[in-house]
């Protein structure tokens, strides 16, 4: 399998498991340290460092879905995320780790069914290809819109 | 070409033929004997086996493909599918089969022009690739949203 | 590299150079003397050659882009393109060129945060993979629907 491939794969298994509400899955995805951060345009592209939604391990990513489970919120909503393929980023300082940017759209299904397109962006991500399966080291979700309300948002 | 190559050029053609309005070509797409359905996650996830659509064999597709012709729908809107690429699922009871899953999202637009995300969901599909084109055995169309008019719908 | 993934990475850097804000490089997709239409599903399929976008050359496409960057176009909305896989098309009486058709949808997001699915369609390109980098000779954007205001529209 060639480098693309594999993360094309990654990047399907991820949005896969969003989708199909497997949420205790995604923190799996995601080496033991690790960024994950869900930013918009305008401040990624202005190098605020800050986001929506920042966590910097796997138990912090765990901890979030707990919260939502206890919520009950992957009760009230689906999403379905379409992904172009990744574009891979040589600018990794680490050998064994690979950038991928990758332009997604997500589409929301409320409870009662309601469907709309939620969200439209890009995955800036660095990946580690070392292991047996590959782990997002940094995965920033930088969205097209600042205004989407991310407080009871499933994962991106 | 490889497995996942073969399955995404058959995804391809399907939502080809439906967009371009080559709907006369879809039945060919699925074995003589075959089963299409479309249903909803909800009722999926339940395991309730009936669909809003079904279908078992080529020529009742053909049928509907009639039907819809004879109503003029193919003139009062249009699709869009964008796809993901399939995730091949190795559970096939049956070695010339593979089991692949495939998310889509779909936009329609009416005669009017108006643009709108009509469907979202994923093909769950059984495909033949025993013989010289690869047919679906089975497609079971799982809509995010329950509440889809599918009575004038086009082929999902 | 195969024909398929050489097409399909020049559709992903040409979305990527506009969903980027990257539109000075967007003349340079395209071969010197090249065909840039934009038109719409039942024009293009009437055989009408017109379009509601038309440039012959890589200069009159920069003059697009001097236009739209003018008039401010690129600080007021941004696009997020997904595509599907290239679909190629073996009718080309040229050797070096191949026919491509992509499916696509595109996300708008206005400087207010506003999301909406803005267009949908299918790229209809011959290519030219006989220098170093593959170039748009001819490029047909059919959008699904006829009444998108192309006025102060990015590239599509």
């Amino acid at each position: 399998m060639s480098i693309v491939e594999a993360v094309q794969r990654l990047q399907l298994a991820y949005v896969r498991a969003i989708d199909d509400d497997r949420l205790e899955e995604w923190p799996g995805f995601f080496a033991d340290t690790c960024l994950y951060r869900v930013t918009h345009r305008a401040d990624y592209d202005a190098g605020r460092q800050f986001g929506m939604i920042y966590a910097d391990s796997q138990g912090m990513l765990a901890d979030r879905v707990s919260s939502l489970r206890s919520v009950n919120i992957y009760e009230a909503q689906t999403y379905r995320h379409v992904i172009n393929p990744p574009w891979l980023v040589d600018d990794a300082p680490d050998l064994a780790c690979v950038g991928a940017q990758t332009g997604f759209l997500i589409a929301r299904t409320m409870r009662t069914g309601e469907l709309s397109l939620f969200a439209s962006g890009c995955y800036i991500d660095r990946i580690d290809l070392s292991g047996s399966t590959p782990k997002f080291v940094e995965k920033t979700v930088v969205l097209d819109s600042p205004v989407i309300d991310t407080l009871l948002a499933l994962p991106f």
